[in-house]
């Protein structure tokens, strides 16, 4: 399709409106304070891998409802004391695999946290059932419908919680040192990313790419893609219900929760990204409440963004910064 | 693709082994048994429509683990005395829809009960949430997968105990005479038909279009088309439950489960139906195990099958087989 | 594609300059003159079908140019009074079918007489050659292009005038009160709706779905989905005949007949409708004479448009009216 | 898909059994007795193009029914003796074109006759209308199954009449010697030219590259590529027709008709050819009657086949059938 | 996708800027210089085919770097002295396929040089290798990448250089008439055609039609289509280079390097072209330098273009220009 | 398309007649002489990447016709004795990309040196020229058919060379033990492997993955999938090149080169393999020189064959293989 949303000199500037409704931030503070109630319960289980560099720990935690979330956490080999840790979170459809998949951030010398994501796992294998939940009147196949008709239910609220309290989980290993914990992922995983900065906002820092779930008004009607397009399917059929579907949703855009995020920002996007435009991660972008924030543009990419080349880019930038700590 | 599967001699004398499960008999009648321990509680209540020459109640009975299932029920208009009742299960994806969309066996003169199918609604809107079993590890979209790791949880158990309880119900309700209940459907639909004959033999007839959910193990491997293919994404994602999954899915086999059904039986089947091949549904016809049974074969039909013009047949079936008892 | 026509407040106002022809009003006073010329000779046979609570019967009636154009006529089982009438007309590719498929304002207390279409019927079956005209110069598949070349040959002046005469065959029978006949119809059959409003001004209302052959010169420029691209496919071989094209399609504009059209009105168009654009649809909805007139918009949907939630909609528009004669 | 249909050495000894009706030979001598008891009132009309090497003329004869069928004739410039004739036939969609776009074989010294396709006329222009027969009921979009309720409207009998009547055309001009003269084409017109030199058998050759409409039985079940698949899409609609439409292709089939050809002849086939399938090629050639044959095979080649290559064994075959008389 | 770039009225004043590179006059002039530093040393060598109103040549002439050009030279049989020659460029993928495939401008009275394109060949033979350039590091499939990491190394340096050097080569041969030599080409032989009166300026005319290779900044970003997606997939992996082939493909840009052409021109494009979008034939056709210039516009094609109507304007343009001369 | 291919059963025992040419020996034995008679001249230099846990080497050595080939070498971090070694060939349109994006072996404690591919990288970046060769006349895009025209040019040659030199690169380095160097590779880097285990018979191990190149003759007509598919669409052009090209392959053939290889061996196939189908994985399995010989099956996946789950089986047969030596 070519270049087929706003030109970059527009996208820099793009700040849309976007309602948010007025018990966003109580509705927040409510579904974190239930989770919190609980207590994270974090096991890390040293398991045996082939990879001789690293040594890898099963992890469980209690997300939301009370589910036990699992995740993977690399070290180098032989750690001992805490270092830095990224926590990272996976695109749609995704999980956290098998435990010698991704050792990426402790290949590079951090704790590297990576939360499976409950009810996914299709090109990637998950372990965690999405149990804690009303599912609701049926949705169209995929996640993105689940529980769509209310706030309470949709599913995203039960993911979105676990991203917090996988840094509350991070947290309470002694391999990783609690200041510096820095949030990551691409697509939804950059979405989770950003939801964990919004929602616990002393984390130290937060590497963003191709954010999805964001700007979800123009998202929807912009290229006809999945995920975003699940939503679509759905309220054709559902054709009484898109007032409802939209509520729900003005409660989960990331481009609103990121009015409470201040941590240090890295954020990428692409300008022929079909999955998520480059408008709606501007969106996000331009709306970010903090002031230390940048934003890498891969020109003629799609979803896949910068990939390699921008790993160096997210490398150089989390040294830099876990220096300045 | 033309004629991608056996040629019609061939299929007419296809009757392959199935592995079944040597505890199956145990399986289904403890399942039955724990699901009819529960009170049916069939609620009918009266709904308003548009159409002036059908009466319309809104169906509510309980299904498999206590779910309370949803369905319509329409007789023709001002009907108080029982009528012979045609219970229809409905395809993959679709659920009951709206009070108005399909009154075709009322329109001839039949109580008809359309059952909800529980989880599903993307092509016709549904209302019956699938929240009576544990969905367990991840699957991938679709329902096809959902609680695969084990015959208990596994989404089709549940499913297919509502469809024997649907025929409970529609016995429970003073406008259909018990003795003249005929199940139906297509595709999965045709597959919970064929399960209600097998799990409460003494309905007074089935009525199975391309049925679906019949010999997995030539199906997953035969064509490469969704709903079967979603087994393939699975088991191509999870290696390592390969026999799992077969293991599963022998306890789920239509063409096994017909072994126990003796009602007179008319089944269709497409040539070229890519999505749900002949020589599946021939496996479960030529294994049906009541005599009284004929299959109308559609040349050059893919899955749509013989639609309008199999309608006319299903209508003289139905006349003739009611009319002998 | 998303949204990909204008948006929804531009819709509202969007009222094209479309040239008509010098001759419209003649061309069409003439066309219609020949065709009342010649009797209406409507015949409806009593057809039985499995359908006890509706009576059926076969019609034909003379439509353009002598052919006998077939339709059925349903009503509620043992009529034999005048009741209000629906008439209807079958979307692109569709004809009438069999008896039994659609008795859908029979249902609802109607006298339903369904058009087939001449020359159509592969999604449906068709009974009716279009064998009254000069089938002129060779077009490509399908029958956007029949004639072309001329008004005077163009498929659609046959199609049109049957429209009409439809109405007449309606008003003829005494099963139907004359006063009190709607058209109605989705795509082509949306089109046809108006059309007939527009040549039998007096007709008791119009219900047009999606309606196609509207606003020719934004339509085939705009998607290049069929049936509209038939005729780009044409002029892309036939680069010649451009304007020759474009003065045919001038004298079969239903945004430009409406303008003729005054009866009470519902529309409905779908905003991700490709086939037929909103655009195309809002600019016969505002062009139309009548000033009792209203539209719904189906935000998310395609070319299926309001669907089961629209019929829900034109009942009670229909009551409504109909209560008001 | 590959190599889809039998390995080469099957193809070569591959002669099916072909039911063919028991008044095949009466039906045909019936149709070509009635068009030729028409006079072939062949026109040649010189035209203008800006080929200066090549004489066209703007041909019209009269084909089956009356119809005025339209050819160009194109000979070496200045040409005014009988020179040998080469008649051309249309593949499906195509027709005459432009009087400048095809006149290879004057350029290799021949007098080049094309006939014009009746109806069709979509990837090349046509002029020639299919008006001399009855349409019948409705076909699917295409020709294919254009009256194919029945023989005598068959719309390939009326083709197949023309494409003998070319020939009778041929002849009866001064520049073309009648001894000499060569049918040819490729698919639909390499089925016309094997049915000219069956009707017609004393041409003098007949080169048929991939030709179509043979072994009709075979060809509509193999491979689903258009436009066989035209037919297998009305046979899914019109469920009742199988038998009838069987019976009409049984008198259409190449297969069947070159049981009467003798004329030296050319072959050519390939073995990817999804659309003329390389067992419905073969089934025509090993059934060909003549022993003066031979068969072209291109391996990797789909449905253009042997394109240029062949284009010089078919110059050369023809200077030596030429060189012989 | 219907009409995807400007309206037409823009399109004729469409005038962008297009950054050129300071050194573009030496770079070309160096080019050129050093090509035709080597002897041109064309040989035509008399082939048989068996075309008989044709004699053909197969020619060869010395192109960039010494590289051995092929071709094809055709004539009027018997020609002997000098007529007005075409020189004609292939498109992508094509090459100067076999000796008796185009003739086209020979049958026109004229002498008809084609030339091959080095390293092309996959819908027409080529015979060229491109074996005088560094290929540089990998490019993605296809040529539009090869080398294009500098301008010096870039596949279109030698392309460019060769379709100069092929009139210099029909310059060289008795039977064409160096004063009336006219390029032609569609896609990137109209491209070419644009290249060739660029560098040469002393043509006697040019015909482009839909040329590719012109504003690249535009054409890359537009549609998604290949060839000029190419690009956009090596940029999507080689994100460093973004700048780095911006700068080479500036050096190649038809719609700069026509500031240099003055012949007589005639240009063709299609609304519908998502291939060589019109906008971008446009830029090239209003910054062609010379002022006898034209363009015909084909308002429902995609890139076939005007095709055979075009060829007729074309024939008309050519005789009336050279009857100018 | 479901399993296309032998049942499982047959694949165990298909072992193919394959022409081999009688001067197969001869061939690879000049061509690996005259690569030889280069000195390796292998280059290490230490990069800085962001992985703290591993140390890593810019390779360069001399490859085919003096190519200089590059590769990475990754050890783990602070390594300064000789490890086993793992030599790792990428598959078809890959190439070496950047320094940190593949570490895997080197994770596991092996020196890993993965060769980069001359000509490729369109998924990964490359950075090696294919410099050496004559290119030919022109193929299809891709690499497929470049120079396929002879043994002695076609681009296999140079890269199969390269491939066994590799392994001589790594024996050369300190860092690695020349005597435990196993290859490995999927897909097109699985083949290079077998081509290494084949030329240098005495590596310690070769685990090849899905490996393409291997019984091309019933490749190339199975599935119609790239890349063997290029070749397809060469031939399908250059018809005249049929014997030819079966001749070239036959230098080049895996299944046939596996006849020297003696190395133990550890293969994998899916059997919904469409791009490399099971049968010719198997071919070059069963018809592999070595007895200590092992193949996985993974029966639902397409050309992704074991990934995730066959690296496990790697490791595990690996450490197995060299805890023998």
């Amino acid at each position: 399709m070519g270049f087929f949303d706003m030109p970059l000199e527009q996208l820099r500037d793009y700040r849309p409106d976007i309602a948010a409704p007025d018990d966003l931030e109580s509705f927040w503070r409510d579904t974190l304070g239930q989770a919190r109630a609980l207590p994270i319960d974090a096991r890390f289980e040293r398991v045996e891998t082939a990879l001789t560099l690293v040594d890898t720990y099963d992890v469980t935690f209690t997300g939301f409802g009370g589910t036990r979330v699992k995740g993977w956490l690399h070290v180098p080999a032989g750690t001992d004391t805490a270092l830095p840790g990224v926590v990272e979170y996976i695109g749609y459809g995704g999980a956290r695999g098998l435990a010698h998949q991704n050792v990426t951030y402790a290949l590079a010398g951090y704790a590297h946290l990576i939360m499976d994501t409950r009810g996914h796992g299709w090109w990637a294998a998950g372990d965690t059932p999405d149990d804690s939940g009303e599912l609701g009147t049926p949705g169209v196949p995929g996640l993105m419908t689940r529980g769509i008709s209310d706030p309470s239910s949709y599913y995203y609220r039960r993911l979105y919680t676990d991203a917090a309290r996988a840094v509350d989980a991070a947290r309470s290993v002694p391999l990783i040192d609690p200041e510096r914990v820095v949030v990551t992922g691409g697509s939804q995983g950059g979405a989770l990313a950003l939801v964990a900065a919004s929602l616990v906002p002393d984390v130290a820092g937060v590497m963003s790419d191709v954010p999805f779930l964001s700007h979800f008004d123009r998202a929807i009607g912009l290229t006809g893609r999945d995920p975003y397009n699940e939503i679509v399917r759905y309220l054709s059929r559902y054709r009484d219900q898109v007032a409802t579907v939209r509520r729900t949703l003005s409660y989960f855009d990331c481009a609103t929760l990121v009015g409470w995020a201040t941590a240090p920002a890295l954020f990428s996007t692409a300008l022929m990204d079909e999955t998520c435009a480059p408008s709606t991660v501007f969106a996000a972008f331009n709306r970010y409440a903090g002031d230390d924030k940048r934003i890498e543009v891969y020109e003629f990419n799609d979803h896949e963004g910068g990939a390699e080349h921008h790993q160096l880019v997210k490398f150089a930038w989390l040294r830099e910064l876990l220096g300045r700590l």
